[in-house]
Order: structure tokens, then sequence, then C-alpha cells
């Protein structure tokens, strides 16, 4: 694996579980993030995994997204993958965007969780990676297949996807 | 999506399902391909797919190779997928390597049929699609995570993986 | 398969779907069931299913209860599974014994939905039709590999099992 | 759970699994055995679980017969499920019956490994764990939700089904 290459976990979609005893979708506990899961099954080897936070993006605030900001600056690795809920994606992005320097930062996501199967995730990130090995310095969305700047990052929140 | 992209089906592992009458695993017939579940399972919206062939890529000849390098010059997009078996993509890669122009073409396959369950499939073709749309004319591959130049696929068929 | 079995549907979290729009667990709309997918799953042929409604069992109330009741006389066959909410589970069942003659009438659900992978669906619904078909005339319950008489259906809230 | 009930496994289909290096099925090593997944997905408490032998059962003799049986007899709990090829699975149970007294023993298998999803083996374990605590003492086989006595097991090679 690229050891250049670090993943910053935020929460969002793509990490909740279905939780038996509520009956809802939750976030696990501990510092686990399904992106495990995803990397397993993508054979992909370890780039380092961080957990920053584990929450639904519609409830960051830019204190949050100053956390996310600084954590990109403070990581050693230059490519970077975010996973972040697809519902604030593109404020983050352009929190970050102008504020980074010499890194390639790629945010991603997913609609349907990566623990309830059949879920977008795995193809998401599979694409992430790639996209933070191969675009020059700035910061990018990737989802459903395409790769955004971070200023036309946009979620139709009717047909929920990702689409210029 | 990109209107720019075509996928070309060649087959391999990525392809097989698994026959319950003679327990063994098979493609499946006609133009299908379990690259449409991936895309589906992606969200991503059709780009072109056209399936060549669908065939375990140790059986390839030459002659198999010059069809999918027919088919790559003779595609109108200029951003092509293929998804190939990895028993022998590197060889495929080395045949299409230098008589290609003005194209990007990227192989990618997967260890584990998408059918099955826990395949790499998606992650590597959703890698695959990115890296098609983010890299300079050439030839490539996209494995596990990884983008290899043409002269770099290699297989270790010991780990099942492909690295440097 | 057994002419003589039908499968009554009543909803809870077995028939459960992710919404991605709204990021939560819906009932699927029409006269759809993920029943279905259970039985072709299971290789199991076309017993008759009736979607009586889709509820979480925890809202429904007496008149439902009498709804199902009718329907359970009102079926011709005299082999009877009643796909069910695990929250109150117990109630109908209650309600249920001793107000039907003349059939084995056998409820089943699951902890986690059908669609979301890795359920406990299948096996709970593949013991219930065996259940059905062996047991004497009367109303029982079948939940994770046991057989319980109407009167001993009880949900442990706290494990989220059925056990005496 | 029932005490009284423990499930030999003696392979078959059911038990394979995906080797990636050899791009076949094959049985997993060690003492392991699908049907703890099974098991745990059903949510179903631990009934004793011994490993007799991982082979397919086109290769079985009644060498191996005879091992199953005096297994059988030995076992000392009277409702004992069989998980075993579906291939000579009529075979077997020809002749374990009459041989077997004061036990209920029910043989169940799969057409589809349980490893690669989408696979009818958790529908058929659930409902031979439920045959086996239901059915008075004999042999018998429980498939696509159908109970079968042992004389009646037999398997459709063209519909991968067992019917009457």
């Amino acid at each position: 694996m690229n050891s250049n290459l670090a993943i910053l976990i935020t929460g969002g979609t793509l990490d909740k579980i279905h939780d038996t005893l509520t009956e809802s979708l939750i976030f696990g506990g501990g510092g686990k993030t399904r992106v495990q899961n995803i990397l397993k099954t993508g054979r992909c080897d370890s780039p380092r995994l961080h957990v920053l936070m584990k929450m639904d993006s519609l409830d960051m605030t830019d204190e949050h997204r100053d956390i996310i900001l600084k954590s990109v600056n403070a990581t050693p690795e230059d490519r970077i993958v975010i996973t972040h809920g697809t519902g604030s994606m593109e404020l983050t992005a352009k929190y970050l965007d102008g504020k980074v320097e010499g890194k390639t930062v790629v945010l991603t996501g997913a609609m349907r969780p990566q623990s309830l199967g059949k879920s977008d995730a795995g193809f998401n990130v599979g694409g992430a990676i790639i996209a933070a090995q191969t675009l020059p310095n700035g910061v990018y969305g990737v989802m459903n297949g395409q790769v955004f700047n971070a200023q036309d990052i946009h979620k139709n929140t009717q047909s929920g996807r990702f689409d210029r």
C-alpha cells in the first residue's frame, strides 16, 4: 500500500449499524469503523485509519469542521481520504478548500450503510482511495463513480445522488 | 455520469456465478455481466457496457487480446475500464501498452466473484472507474487500492494480491 | 409444497427496508413482502402468501388482532405461518389462542430485517414453516430455533431473544 | 436452547467456501463449520456441534455412513440434526433408517454454500432444528420447506430441489 495515504473517519451513513434492541441505525462504539471491513473486503493493505469522530454530518458545526481541518494539516501523509456523511459533505469540502496546502484530500461516503449489505460504501471508498493517489493537490469529493472539485460537490436529496 | 467512459467486459473471476446443478463456478449466459450489479449498488449511472467475451483469463491467447485491442481502439469513448481475469491481466496490459493512442485504459478484476458476496469486485471497479477519469492517456491496472502502470502489473499468486 | 400451508404477513422488523432518502427503516410499498425473498432463497415453492398489513407490532391494537384472527379462520389452508413484529408477538399469540379451531398457527418474526443481510428472518421462517406442518392444531411461536406454546412466548428485550 | 439437541456435521455443499488461490469451492480447515455462522445469524443458542467429517456426499461410502450411524447412536442427545451433502442424502437416510432407536434424526443440507450468501442453508437448518424437536422418533429429511420420511427423500438433480 501507498504508505503516503491516510483515511480519516468522521462517521456518516457509511458507518452506521443496525441496533436490534432499539431497532434503529446507530454508530458502533469505540474506535472501530466499518471502513476496516471495506478495506479487508477490498484486500487493501492497511492505509493508516484515524477515527476523528462518528457523527451524522447534518449535526456537524464549524467546530467539527475545524477539528477535521486541523487533523488534515497535522496528518503526516499527504494523500488523505475522509469518510463523511452525505448530508453536509459539500459544506465540509468548501470549509477545507483553500485551507489545506500540499495535500490531496478526497471526501467520500455512502447512501446506504456498509453493514447493511448492497451498500455503495465499498465502491465509493475504492474510488476515493484511487482519486487520492492520482489527483493533484486540492480538495475533492468522490461519489457514485464521479470526481468533483470541492466547489462542485452537491447532493441531490431527491435522487440520493451526487451529480453536476 | 461521464459520457466519455465505457466499460469493456472480458470475464474473469469477477463475473462468475455459482451453479447449483454442477456445484461449480461458471459464467452466466447471454450478454449479462455482474458489472451491472456493481454499478447499480454503487449508484453509478450507466457508463456504456460492452461484453466482449466472458472467459478465464488463463485461457486467453493473443487472438483474444487482439479482439480486446481492436475493441479499445474502436470504442468512441476515450476513458475505458476493462474487467479481466487476474490470472493473465499483466499479459493483456503489456499487449495493449503502446498500441493504444489518445485513450486512458484501466484493467481491473477481482479475486472473489461479485456474486458470492464479500467480493473485492465493487471496490476494484469503483477504483478503476475513477482511475480512468483521472489518469493521463496510457494503460494501467487498478487492484486492491493501488494503481499500476501496464509494465508493473503483477499478481502474487501466493498472496492473491497485486503489489509492487 | 404442501398446498395446505399459507403465510399471513403482518409486518414487523422482518419486513423493513432501509430508505436512503430518510435514512431510516420503513416498510416497502404495495403488496410486496420480504418473505418472498426468503422463500426464493430457501428454494421453497410458493405457499400462498397473503399480506394482511405491514406494521410495527408495538402499534397493534386488538382491532388489528381481530383482523388477524378473522383472516386465520377464513383461510382455507389449515397450516398457517404468521410473520409478526417481535415486540407484541406474545400478545397476538394469546389473543388467537383458544379462538382458532382445527388449525396449526405459528407466529414468527426477526430481530434484524431480512433486507439488511445477516438476518435471522430466513432461519426463523424456515423453522416456522416446518413447525406449521409438524405440530398438532394450536397456536405457537417459533424464534431462534425454539418452539413455544402460545402462552409461553416471551421476548427478552434485553437479550433480543425469545427464551423460556 | 433445547439441551437435548445436537448437530452432527458431515460436510456437503452447505459447508464449502470459495478459495481465492485455486478459484474453487473447498472445505475450510480444522474443526470449523459454517453451521456456526448459521446458528449465530439465527440467534440460536449453542446446541452441541460435532464435526464428524467434511466431505462431498457423492464420495461417501458405507464406511462413512457407518461412522455417522455409530455417532448418532453414541450421541447423548436424542434430537439430532445431521448436515449432509444433497447428492447422497437419500442413501444415508436409508442407511440410518431402522438402525436408530429412541432418537429423532433429521438430515438437511443446502444447494448453495452458506458462505456465498443468498444460500438456502439457514432456511434449511432452521427448519431441521425445529423438525428434530417436533417429530416423533425416526429418520427424516428437511429441504426447501418440506419434511420427508427417510424412504421418501429424493433429490431432483434437474431442478435442484427435493420434492415428492
